[in-house]
């Protein structure tokens, strides 16, 4: 046993899974949860996932705590951090499960405590259900676990966080904040941008209703609504939070579309066929990477 | 039985799944595929889903059937119609499965024969494969088929297709062309536009590798990639069929996202959010509908 206890700070969909798999998994003797909102609390406790539930100051459940896991919403990590800090066994682990890194650590700089090992992490994991119900302990079960351990953390934090997630059934790759947050820009943040934008659009249209879209959804339009029904606060920190990369990204998307509505526009069927020729190979990649 | 003989022409992934359903439901007698591609052919053959196959003319085919379905891209929905008309037999239904209406009986205005019920067609299924291999029979099941019948056509004409449909497993939806085009645009058209530009902004950028890409897609860019997997030449011709409305749509998504970017660009959180929850509300509704 890495981590005898605990304590997971939010228990929405990722913290209340993580507390699921941990108990199914045998991980941890003792598992504590914070939330700050009582009806939360009141569900977790409920649910009996948790060995103690605080709905305000977790401090004493820090004070006990091997491992801490912040999974509240990107925009609260820094102070959620900063409030329990002071509370913490000398030689625990800090981490969270954050969709951006960059922001985070560069919050924590210089107020990490010497004795306290702080590993930012984040699982590439999640459906658009939110809330402690919408858990479910095989979430991170072939997912990867992102690492990113500021230079000169120690090793052995590292190696029982990373056994930690394996235990939960994720892989675990190490990687720098800033070229996490790019490659997430990439594969995350500009998807679920664009599926919020393409739904909004959607629901505005006066020329078409929203029974009409509801009715015609199987075209392709049904596929941009799940990633669209994700938590809202969630997704406004992510996108506040990883401003920079987010910015560059959907500048090059609109570039990329832009040019399409011309090729359209100006009728030229070669663009458009050399362009939607070009995306088939990354579908049949992703579909190999998941047989192994 | 409504229909004798079908004949469907272009045997990929709708004809071919046409062709099984017909058999598997008992819906007509005798099955005839054509299709330009002889590699197809003698896939179709092999495959014994017809009860007769041929590479090149079918007006002998035509001549006998009682329901031409054309099932080949969009951009030559009408050459084919009009190579088969004069073999047709009299009082024969007319019909297709394309994506686009408007552009297609446009073409065909004027050109109908008299004594041929035309009744254009678009059932909203598919997958992202493409070929005879692709299809099968329960493609149809629960979805829906919209048919842009013109004015004046025999309303029995219009019975038996609608049966023949119904027959497949679909529900059926009689509607305007026009009025089609600009809600396939919404729910379909530029959901498919949108996969192909993000997953090509994707592959093209050089901070990210590929391998990132495909390593980290479960982030939501994966959802894409099923999408822009679909057949490059049959949407190069829905998008250049359907120009005016796609043209539409694209313009005001552009409008919204970068509305969204400057909302990030300026910490405007709350813009943010009022934008991300209004889009949970769809979701709830598609998954309504499809319970009932």
């Amino acid at each position: 046993m890495r981590f005898e206890t605990v304590l997971i700070v939010g228990g929405g969909l990722i913290g209340s899974s993580i507390a699921r798999a941990v108990r199914a998994k045998g991980l941890c003797k003792t598992i504590y949860i914070a939330d700050t909102s009582e009806a939360a609390c009141k569900t977790i406790t409920s649910l009996g996932i948790a060995d103690g539930v605080a709905d305000g100051p977790a401090d004493h459940f820090a004070a006990q705590a091997d491992l801490v896991i912040l999974c509240t919403p990107s925009g609260r990590l820094a102070t959620t951090a900063m409030a329990l800090m002071s509370s913490m066994k000398s030689g625990a682990v800090l981490t969270d499960v954050g969709s951006v890194k960059g922001h985070f650590v560069e919050a924590l700089s210089g107020h990490v405590r010497a004795d306290i090992h702080f590993i930012p992490g984040h699982p590439i994991a999640g459906t658009e259900n939110s809330g402690p119900e919408a858990g479910f302990p095989e979430l991170f079960e072939s997912r990867w676990c992102v690492l990113t351990p500021p230079e000169g953390v120690d090793a052995k934090a590292i190696e029982d966080l990373t056994a930690f997630w394996e235990g939960l059934g994720s892989d675990v790759e190490v990687m720098d904040p800033s070229r996490h947050d790019m490659v997430m820009a990439t594969t995350s943040h500009l998807p679920h941008l664009i599926a919020y934008t393409l739904v909004g659009t959607a629901i505005d249209m006066e020329t078409v209703t929203r029974k009409e879209v509801v009715k015609f959804s199987a075209g392709g339009f049904r596929d941009f609504t799940r990633i669209a029904a994700s938590d809202p606060v969630m997704w406004r920190d992510v996108f506040l939070t990883n401003k920079t990369a987010t910015l560059e990204v959907v500048d090059r998307f609109i570039e990329d579309l832009t040019a399409l509505k011309r090729a359209i526009r100006w009728d030229d069927g070669d663009t458009l066929l050399d362009n939607f020729a070009k995306t088939r190979d990354i579908r049949r990649r992703i579909l190999d990477a998941d047989k192994d």
